[in-house]
């Protein structure tokens, strides 16, 4: 085996030895006796469990937002006071310290996993704490990840929580490889947002041993084990010619006939800013207001939210500056903010505009917020709503908007109802930004989390471009702007493709513009409207890419 | 407050006393104390947390499937001894067995709560537990519903779970009333199938004092309190004489002008044939097989698949039968096919014919058993799969049905993708059939079981129309038949304006059959045509339905 593939999903070459994050701990001997000390021996699990949950009280402070909510949780297991009498019952009776602790956490764990099919993923972090601190009993490195290291490691990992990423930098991870995973899971848009190279889908991966060298190019998804140094120079020198090709393309988006395409940035907070100005975003498309929210007893107050706002609108004087109200609950609950009844399906839930019904409070509060840092600036504030899926909420957010005195209201499309509804929806607001990530979760019914349901978040599958034109062409019908804020608008070849169907504008990760800005450079408005037509004729999103590059000569001149 | 009124999900009237399910169960008093016999007191508790755990399996028993699982788990928790030790330790203490039960419970709540924000479902079903026991030990009724009464009762509640209504009879239950469910809720698809009058999402149910007179009109929605004679007997009589021209209605599906629409039963196995047989079904177009698979160690051999399919190919000599192969995940978790790895959102997860990729064997050995009844049997049998989101899917599917030597394989059109791409999807099958719940699930991103997004799940929204009429646009391309069998088909002016859309034959729970006949046989295929325009040309389901009404005046001659 000298080299796996996967989907390339944040471009680049990197290298370096493998660091493979596992949480496998060894099973502690069932029939391992202590000395005889059963105080000291007791006294030496107390202190593990106390060590692991002050570790992960620290670690879950240090990454903030729902991380440390699931950190804390996990602290609070290690310190029950039920699981430390069971403990030293059985160290007492001569256990050692590890397999006590070991069969303690099990008895939890039964009446977990006894409740039934769906309660995995409690048993997981039960497991996880029990992991930790056994392996402080034992001496064993605890699962987790160096956020030092002497040289840049590949990280592999079968997956990659929020929990287990959260401290990384580029400084320490050369490149990810994981099994799991697709286009738009956590560590994609991570690695992306972090401008590291990342392979997920990668078969095999989770074999690699720890330290061999590895080689991988997130643009092809070639993973190399052990490669040659001349296989090592010829990638990186392939992967900064490219680079400085890209480099050489600057100013505004446009076709090479001049058709203007606004390429903007999607960030995730002020913090972004920088990152979305070094790669020459024109403005922000997509300003993601979670952050504010997360983490904390109740909503923020009116001034900070502005504050922070008035931060980013700041940094595009006369630009524009598309910000997204609240995205609570499916994979961002909010303590203040909680959905009403069980839900089995969060992502299909109360999230979104849904929860604003509610707590009409929340939205208004972010709306006048936004509208008094709208008249602090010079920047064109857009505001949007997520999880629209009819004319009627439309209609509803829109007035709010209207009556907190914002200028420019519009919608999300990422719901399929939405798209296919799009000419309604446009009818009563100013613009719309499809999503495409969320669109493709629905359109396809499958999670973008599931690792084995990667092929059905392809965003070249054809029926997502089909819900694409229909909101283009419902836009179109009423005059209205329909951009794409989805990951979708990052891949260059894509990006070509959506702006033959009619995107006008698109927002990306800011390490993905300037590719794109060089892709749209070398292909006229022409070129990308065959190039359009030609992928929508086909069934497949393999004959999609292939059906549409056939019409960008340009793009072998990138080496893309 | 003399009436309320909500959703009405399946038809009739239904009168009798309320019945108010709820699982409120007063707490314990913290003083109280017993009268000092410790011992005595301790085997009380042992005694209430057995009879819990005894009831609890008995009731999985009777009611079978995943209600078993669910109802096993619970009777593992009561029999818990971590949790006799510490009841015990605080009778010893003093304390009430009640109150020692409450606390005792509460020790396991903290770990499953303090664990995160998305671990409510165990915990409730611990609270379950918990109740019921210390029901037992105060002597108050179990929660939980009587399976037989001297009159048939009202069940009112803020909502039902399968488990709840497992062992439920419509010689039991007069009507259904619930706050929260909507259209395709269990509590809606369960009340048509036993032919029970329903209104689901009714503000202010739960607070319907218990005995309360309840007139329930299934169609309007209407729910009146301490109705007078009068108005008992008016509801009851315009209800029976809405039948009685419904029964005058009889023989094969079509419209006034003689088109013909085969009108099919939805079938959950060979106990529901009779019913479908008793409404005049000409046959069956949706036969879901879960039932032979739910509930096992592993799957079932294929002698005794081919003898349940047999049994309800036998019932329609000549006529036509069609199969739905293996549907499982999501909700329907199976012991012997469990998804790989966890999912947070299981609707959008490993389901359906997802779940055959990694476990082919289950699939062929499923086709050869219906490969072989089909060839005992004079029935037209025809097998399609469940959650197809792609042509290659449904290739794939096909080349299997073909290799099993059956001679009709279609796919089920329940992802929007599916919808989108129906020409596609067409083109490699031999029929298609839109599952409008699940579809209407994934193309508004709504939870069919979160009672608040139940405006999303009118079949009468027009996206959902749109995407209806796609998949008839697609199947005409391809020159293949295109029937609808979700419960937008049971809906009689719905089904007039889905054979306007184009739709080739309509299935449905057997109850709805006469209703939707008899509004076919008022209609000619142009009024239908004339309905399904006006429908399609609103922008929501309110405009929708009226828009089609008036195109539809027969309705109104069967008070409908």
């Amino acid at each position: 085996m000298n080299a796996l593939t996967g989907m390339g999903v944040s471009p680049g070459v990197g290298f370096g030895p493998a660091y493979v994050f596992s949480r496998d701990i060894p099973v502690p001997d069932p029939d391992a006796r202590h000395d005889g000390d059963a105080a000291a021996e007791r006294a030496r699990a107390t202190r593990a469990l106390e060590q692991v949950a002050a570790d992960l009280e620290e670690r879950g402070a240090r990454a903030g937002g729902q991380a440390q909510e699931i950190l804390k949780a996990q602290a609070l297991m290690a310190r029950d006071p039920g699981l430390a009498v069971g403990v030293a019952g059985l160290v007492d009776a001569g256990v050692t310290a590890a397999r006590a602790v070991y069969e303690g956490f099990g008895k939890y764990r039964e009446i977990i996993v006894g409740a039934g099919g769906y309660l995995g993923e409690r048993a997981a972090d039960l497991d996880d704490v029990r992991d930790r601190v056994v392996a402080v009993l034992e001496g064993l490195p605890a699962p987790g990840l160096p956020a030092r290291a002497a040289q840049p490691y590949v990280l592999v990992a079968r997956d990659l929580a929020p929990a287990d990423t959260a401290a990384l930098s580029r400084d320490v991870v050369a490149a990810f490889v994981t099994e799991h995973g697709g286009p738009t899971s956590h560590t994609a848009i991570l690695a992306r947002a972090m401008g590291v190279p990342a392979v997920v889908a990668c078969g095999g991966a989770a074999s690699i041993a720890a330290g061999t060298p590895v080689l991988v190019d997130g643009f092809s998804g070639l993973v190399r084990l052990a490669p040659s140094d001349d296989e090592v120079v010829t990638a990186t020198k392939a992967s900064a010619a490219r680079q400085s090709v890209l480099a050489a393309v600057t100013g505004p988006g446009a076709t090479s006939d001049g058709h203007a395409v606004p390429l903007l940035a999607n960030i995730g907070g002020p913090r972004d800013v920088d990152g979305a100005l070094r790669y020459g975003a024109e403005g922000i498309g997509l300003y993601r207001t979670e952050f504010l929210f997360l983490d904390r007893a109740s909503a923020p107050a009116e001034e900070e939210q502005t504050a922070a706002y008035l931060e980013v609108l700041n940094a595009f004087p006369g630009g524009r500056v598309t910000v997204r109200t609240l995205d609570a609950g499916a994979d961002k609950p909010l303590a203040f903010l909680p959905p009403w009844g069980r839900e089995p399906n969060p992502a299909l839930g109360q999230r979104g505009l849904r929860l604003y019904e509610k707590h009409p409070e929340i939205m208004n509060a972010q709306l006048r917020a936004l509208a008094r840092a709208s008249l602090q600036s010079t920047a064109k504030l857009q505001v949007m709503a997520p999880m629209v899926a009819t004319q009627e909420e439309a209609a509803r957010y829109v007035a709010a908007c209207r009556d907190a005195g914002l200028p420019s209201a519009g919608v999300m499309i990422e719901i399929p109802s939405a798209a296919l509804r799009a000419s309604d929806l446009a009818a009563e607001v100013d613009f719309i930004s499809i999503g495409t990530n969320d669109l493709a979760q629905y359109t396809f019914a499958a999670d973008r989390e599931v690792g084995t349901l990667t092929a059905l978040h392809d965003p070249w599958q054809p029926a997502l471009l089909d819900l694409v034109l229909m909101a283009v062409s419902g836009a179109l019908e009423q005059g209205k702007p329909c951009g794409v804020c989805g990951e979708a608008a990052g891949d260059p070849v894509l990006a070509c493709v959506l702006v033959g169907i009619g995107v006008t504008s698109l927002s990306m990760a800011p390490p993905a513009l300037p590719a794109v800005r060089a892709a749209l450079s070398l292909h006229s408005r022409e070129q990308c409207l065959l190039a359009a037509q030609a992928a929508l004729a086909t069934t497949t999103p393999q004959e999609a890419r292939g059906a549409a590059r056939a019409h960008l000569p340009g793009l072998a001149g990138l080496a893309l």
